[in-house]
């Protein structure tokens, strides 16, 4: 971990654009830019206040490399704590590479990942858990992961363990000044007291561990299962879901979106879906991995969506039409008169699916209903209606992907299946794996605790376990590091960060 | 042409970064930004002086959307020359939309391409013609095209024309005072002074209208012909220029370049390299289709490489096998024992080139010469040195792309071909088909002008031909202008400039 060096990257997205930005800090920061900047004031960098912007040239000896606007950030008062130069020049990918290529050689070093955050976290301007919420905050896509890396860059997260800390902190050092007393057998430490807090720190950890599971999901997005013959139309309803949002976020220049066909944000939380090949019955062996390759997504998957369309169902083909080898499909939905329009079979398949996944909540879509008859769509709701009834934890609902029937319908339910009120009451979320495993192994040291102040353990050996929860508690803000945990960590940033 | 209301876009290059700039500019930028931006310091950014930095959080009432860095600026010391504010926040796209939306929302409009710089031009910051040098500098990917955006930018251009401008305004004024005393017969127009005036802009005019060509093809990068069979290593020899390049380049961070088999920049200067199919001697109709096409592609170069490999050449291949189906190309080739290694055809095909293209060099390279023993290398050397001796403008050159031999003086070679004096001499270069063209109906005026001298044409008369030249002057530097040629100019820009 070098900070006697400055370093250098760029710090904006590469690629053309307008402007970009090469960041520079460390202690020479200023001493380098200045030589290699032309003020159009003839103002010497060196000599100019903190926060402070300035035009004029990049000069590679006569020649000019660009006209920059140069921020100038005195430590501690920059993001790193060290001096910091900021080049705000044309955004050419030459112009760019000639800036730094000329820092380089002025003696600067270039910066590897994530470097910039990693001096300000070792000069003290963040702890660790914070500097972490920096790299999710950059990769932040929705409201839902922007506000936990936000809460949590902020401080949120890293005040609750902080707290925990100082106060178990506290009877630690009471524990141990008992032991210097061990003759007088006196107790600093009050045991109920002691108590009281070892509890309320078990609550505490165990609320936090808790809402792994819901940030670990918000975090990565909500996946549900689409449960679907081909051409059923999941695409039309992902389209359909997606265009209201589109429609949000098309003025704003140069917003681009890639493989938007699985995962989206709706009301700010991000979605994921996952498409699976469906689970009707089936005697070959082939189809008959095809199911267990299903079951296996919709494990993953929080919502489970059957997904049916109206116009391959029943009544809507031709009773004196024979079922030809294209549509072989719809063997199983062969339509007789009179019969109902859904067949048992779904039934069968949605009771099969709950079975496997009790706890998983089930939505059944019809998509195209506008393909349907008024009369033909109210005996498919009577129908919907009696299946969602027999089937536990299954709701239905009518859509039509081109009339936008349903589509706000399906978004709210998809948002009632998440749970979002830790994120709503702005509680504190974990999302990281690290913090995660350091809040299980500090609630494991805590049991310990608890166990030994039933057992009346000696204080010399409660201090052990005390000692332990306290070091991972350490770990999570960084008061407790090495290298290589850094190293792992700020890799995994971009670089200019 | 709105001036009076507020504008924003994402100044940085779209995509996730560690940090995003957005730009705001207009009456209202520091206005509009002033309430969402809560600062660390409690400062009111409308008390704020000029050219200063400010951290707070962008905040859309009580809800926090980023931590922000602002920069303030006070029109009209600012690059549009009106209030500006930009926000550096982090780089997520999420968060870019979130704060464009807000500013929206709070009354900015989105700006359009180019809008930045437009309002700059409006607002008398620069000169059109400096206005067109940012987009050529923004796109700007090798040295050369960079010095003669920069050199535009900073006016060089523009002060030339101006100059020219005045003088043949002064001329112009004199003439029309004439036309007031019309009765008294004086002449305040030195006719002598005016037509060494008028000599030395035609002079002007036409350096100028020539400098176009070197300057469009330094602008697009110098095309150059790859004749040579397939096989013969054409992506060997493209490599092994390109490697040297981009080991300067690989310490860069985030540093990618995109098709790079046919573009790329060798000392400074832009090449392009065109693949031909070579132009064997055929009489199948196919294949004289081909040379055709060939002969196109090499009409549209500079450059002519003739590409051999060395491997491919008669002594190479054992005597006593025959030639397979496989190698039939190698059938003009074919080895007969104590014959020359290179075979008349060759000669034949680039007397042809050179026939055709007389003013083009023609740079014959032999690759692959690493595996050839050293006597053979001598031998082949020889050859070449007749060949290139009996087809003018023929140069050669052995090299290994595997050993690196040659690579350097090919370089070298290629830079001689392009004339990059008028780039040496920091000449003014045209690279704008718009200002070319004006020149051009310039230069025509004039010429009109210099006629009206000869045959003595009457003040009034002359007088409109002079106006009409500094009308085409003034298109270039923009005192003439209308919505329709500003709108087609600004549109090339990016969103955000």
């Amino acid at each position: 971990m070098r900070l006697n060096d400055t370093i250098v990257a760029l710090a904006t997205p590469s690629g053309a654009g307008a402007i970009a930005v090469i960041r520079v800090s460390g202690p020479k920061a200023i001493e380098i830019v200045a030589p290699i900047f032309s003020s159009k004031a003839n103002k010497d960098l060196r000599e100019q206040p903190t926060h402070t912007l300035h035009l004029g040239n990049i000069i590679d000896d006569a020649r000019i490399i660009d006209e920059a606007l140069i921020s100038v950030f005195h430590g501690p008062k920059s993001y790193t704590g060290e001096h910091t130069i900021e080049v705000s020049c044309h955004g050419s990918q030459y112009i760019q590479q000639e800036i730094i290529q000329l820092l380089i050689r002025k003696g600067c070093r270039s910066a590897e990942a994530g470097e910039f955050t990693l001096r300000a976290f070792l000069n003290g301007k963040m702890d660790l858990s914070q500097a972490e919420a920096v790299a999710d905050l950059i990769s932040s896509e929705n409201a839902a992961s922007h506000q936990m890396a936000m809460q949590q860059m902020r401080g949120g997260f890293s005040n609750e363990i902080q707290k925990l800390r100082q106060e178990l902190l506290n009877f630690a050092s009471l524990i141990e000044l008992e032991l210097d007393f061990a003759e007088e057998d006196v107790e600093f430490a009050n045991r109920d007291e002691f108590e009281n807090l070892v509890t309320r720190i078990q609550q505490v950890l165990k609320k936090l561990i808790d809402s792994f599971a819901v940030g670990n999901v918000l975090k990565n997005g909500i996946p549900v299962a689409i449960v679907g013959e081909p051409n059923v139309g999941k695409s039309t309803l992902l389209n359909a879901l997606l265009n209201e949002e589109r429609a949000i976020v098309s003025d704003i220049a140069g917003t681009t979106r890639d493989s938007i066909e699985d995962e989206m944000s709706i009301g700010g939380i991000g979605f994921r879906f996952i498409d699976t090949a469906g689970i009707r019955e089936t005697e070959d062996i082939i189809e008959g991995l095809g199911i267990k390759k299903t079951f296996e997504k919709i494990s993953q998957a929080q919502v489970v969506i059957y997904l049916l369309s109206a116009d391959k169902l029943g009544h809507t083909v031709p009773i004196d039409i024979g079922i030809d080898s294209a549509s072989q499909e719809l063997e199983t939905l062969k339509p007789v008169q009179g019969e109902a329009v859904l067949i048992k079979n779904i039934q069968v398949e949605l009771q099969k699916i709950h079975n496997q996944f009790p706890q998983k909540p089930l939505l059944i879509i019809v998509n195209k209903v506008d393909t349907l008859k008024t009369e033909d769509q109210e005996k498919l709701q009577q129908e919907l209606e009696e299946i969602s009834r027999s089937v536990e934890k299954s709701q239905y609902l009518l859509l039509s992907a081109k009339t936008g029937l349903g589509v706000e319908e399906l978004k709210q339910k998809l948002l009632q299946f998440v749970n979002t009120g830790e994120l709503r009451n702005n509680n504190t979320i974990v999302t990281n794996s690290r913090h995660y495993n350091a809040l299980l192994s500090a609630l494991e040291e805590i049991n310990k605790v608890q166990q030994g102040l039933n057992d009346n353990l000696s204080g010399d050996l409660m201090a052990i376990d005390i000692r332990q929860a306290l070091y991972h508690f350490g770990e999570i803000t960084g008061e407790i590091t090495n290298d290589d945990l850094l190293g792992n960590i700020f890799a995994n940033f971009c670089i200019g960060k």
